[in-house]
């Protein structure tokens, strides 16, 4: 038994909040939000009245939360009593500046910590599914392991402090790029009065071939799993893709490397969420390209 | 035995012909080209002095040639002496509109047609293992099948007139953002300080996965029989992913679909041709993104 | 006095019929539109029951179309009976291409041929305050010039045939763009605190200046005779620019031209439109971009 | 005179002390690199040893740095001996974080902070022609206005601390996608056999004028003084250009602004850059398009 600080019970947070409890650990919880509060003490975690009371004395604590500013502000205030050798765990999807503050801050103080963003959804975060992408030492990914098992399917250790949010953005800002793509085909198909059956089948065995069309295609009809098919509800949400992209559009720039598809998609998926649209899963932006009847040319 | 009247002995078009003809078929054969007809009467196959002759009493006519203007040019003259209800394959890639032209105005002309575009390149152009995308009636496709199966391994019937261009370049324009999709995301990656490998290792098993990442990476020592790691040799050459992508805008822009990323790799990809780029296979497109070096953010 | 057949009475040709009636011509005219022909009858026009009964006789045709398709289909039939040595003035914005032929087809019956798009909009086309950017020879231009300066104020030869619609979608796609880049330079000015009015005030005097901001800012407040100040009504409406950026992008396509921003912004007024804004001016493009309060940074 | 601490003796920073000097100003003056020093002894300002003795006792320090992370570490240094009230002016052009944190961190020691960034280039450097965007109180600016002529012509208050850097780089970001826009135009113009002369004549008087077309035309033979006609060299290089894009595409994405065209203009100059052109004027960009003969359409 372990005993853990976990701050941030927000839907991912919770449910693995919860798993860590039903694993036998002891979790110290925090959040700013009382129903979350509520709601984790009702489910047998031990709400603290603040941060501090959370971290004091864990051997661990575990974070997630909406954003790097809240990752430092919460873990970076100096009268933190953290237990000596803590080790910190940052499952937040966070900019890879704050990350390395992070590291660079905690590190410091002689914490050993973690980079460790999750893909997943909820739904995995409940049923311990999670994917972790992991930047630390080796040792420090040796000690983790066990705990993230408990949480997740598959534990990657992407490299070095930072690896793990750098894997994260990179592979999402491939996947939103991929879905706007994917949509752009599929209208253009369609106008063109093919079948989308019948591109999907080609295309799924060809040089267009890509997750975001074949195992999760933004049109009606081709992926029975897919959100497309019960409205674009549940899934990835817009709103969670658009932050993602522009992560890796602000690591794009701070560290001039040319992004040109990955910031036209962040700027579509705004626009998309600027109509009102950031709850639906983010394969929902296929509407963003109008009705697609076949087209006289 | 079938007399075939072939016009268009290019890098693909000649070893086309010559499958056939080692499938014991009559090929009457002309190109524009000297060079390509001396080729072609070394090869046994029989050169003609005109396309007319070349056409007059074959029972199917091919066609493999440049663009949309070359195929109306070559097959709308209307003195042409096409056998009555002669049966014509038009295997080149060409905008939708010249495609649609083709059908219109020999069907009027009480001809057969069916627009075939390929895929697989010169090596399977001579290995006789090229994919097939076919547009035209039920009963036209099951009368050329036995045909294409002499030149090709994967033949489908992609739908109506049209459909079998259709499906090539709203495949290609996908494969060709997807490329630069890998490349701006291998690039940041680098730039993050994460190692390739691992980038690769992590996308090719998630949501970013896709065949531009997993079968052709533009980064060298990821895929080993991609053409990065024969200094972008061979392959797929860029300047015909620019035709590609530019018949896709094409298509977009008169059928009124929006293709944002299909225009913007277009637009890359030119700047890439510009560069002197033309030749070198189209993942050399992350060569526009400059060195990567991890950065200091 | 000149006998005059005009094709095409809708928003912009019938007040440009109007005016050369009033200026003492007959003009012979003709709509596919039943409502637009009884508005001729009552404004002392001739309406005539075909293309062929305005133009026979005639000694200039002016067209006034939605498309080259149209121009092509209305001017391009064989027996129309066009006066020898007959005048034609095409003042449709229409794709390069069709305009070409416009110049080919009728140049070959023995026609003088001039493309004459207009900008200026429908007030404009009442109060004959009309631009005409006109393509063709010296001596064709010189024949029209008086008859154009009934229905415009600004009368510019660009050049051989075809010139003149080269020379208004290139300028369009530049002025589509500008609005789109002003929409988001006062877009971010106000998420950053800048008082738009500020912006205005230094932008239109350094090297931001552009016509889209000075003269006809997307934000209210800055420019008042602006359609932003009345609610985007009036003006020229975005449907219509997206009608001239995909001519700008079909022409750059077919010219392989790399023109990146003008297909950028061509698939954000596609989007615009598809939102159910192409009635509405088309600075009303700012919209896309959403809400902008100051921001916390 | 007033005792000056000056920071940063570069291509800028230099010129801009001389001029103080000059009207009689004590300018006590530090750079890290030991060539600009020796250029500052011989022209008769006063180098001091580090940032301290620069800034020990003067009543007003100036900061000409090349980034962000530069002014905060230079100025934030907490045992830097400001003089009690020290008025700071930072001229450089920096992201909006840091801007902000320039003026919170020196806020809080008392000091009196203006933002002031500077357009004009070298030669308004030292002709004292700058234009200075300025953000701080009223207060401030009133304070700052009679040193700030010395080095400029033109002051503007843009508005709270911020507020100059934020009209920098929203007026920098619509330039730079504006010099692009007009590369396009004037591209597909000369593609479409348009004279590139007549399409400055009639778009400079039209809905697409912007000072990129009209006063600094990226074509040779349209603006006599623009760089284009002696080979891109002098004007604002385009590294320069491609680091406002940044900073603009930084500001936008943690402002949450979306900027489609921003981004895109950011990656061309990337690109541009890249291949080696990141010392000729902003206006080469046009470079990226290729060669522009006449096409055949």
């Amino acid at each position: 038994m372990t005993a853990i600080g976990f701050i941030g019970l927000g839907n991912m947070g919770f449910p693995m909040a919860c798993r860590l409890k039903e694993a036998g650990h002891e979790v110290r919880c925090f959040d700013v939000n009382t129903g979350s509060m509520e709601r984790a003490h009702d489910a047998g975690l031990q709400p603290r009245a603040s941060v501090q009371e959370a971290v004091a004395g864990a051997e661990v604590v575990i974070t997630m939360l909406p954003s790097g500013r809240h990752v430092l502000e919460v873990l970076g205030a100096e009268a933190l009593p953290f237990a000596p050798g803590a080790f910190v765990i940052d499952c937040s999807t966070i900019d890879v500046e704050s990350c390395a503050a992070f590291h660079a801050t905690l590190g410091e103080r002689g914490l050993v910590t973690l980079d460790a963003p999750v893909s997943g959804g909820v739904g995995g975060a409940a049923a311990g599914t999670l994917t972790f992408m992991v930047g630390g030492t080796e040792a420090a990914f040796a000690r983790a392991l066990e705990l993230l098992r408990v949480m997740g399917k598959n534990i990657i250790h992407a490299g070095a402090p930072g690896a793990g949010q750098a894997a994260k953005i990179c592979n999402n800002m491939l996947a939103g790029i991929s879905m706007l793509a994917v949509s752009e085909a599929l209208h253009l198909a369609k106008r063109l009065g093919l079948d989308p059956k019948k591109f999907f089948e080609i295309a799924s065995t060809s040089s267009g071939q890509c997750w975001a069309l074949t195992s999760y295609a933004p049109e009606p009809g081709l992926v029975p799993a897919a959100p497309a098919n019960r409205g674009y509800e549940g899934g990835f949400a817009s709103e969670l893709m658009l932050k993602d992209l522009r992560l890796a559009e602000q690591a794009a720039v701070a560290s001039h490397s040319p992004a040109l598809l990955g910031a036209a998609a962040a700027s579509v998926y705004a626009m998309h969420c600027a109509a009102g649209k950031g709850r639906l899963d983010f394969s929902s932006i296929i509407q963003m390209l109008g009705a697609a009847q076949p087209a006289r040319i």
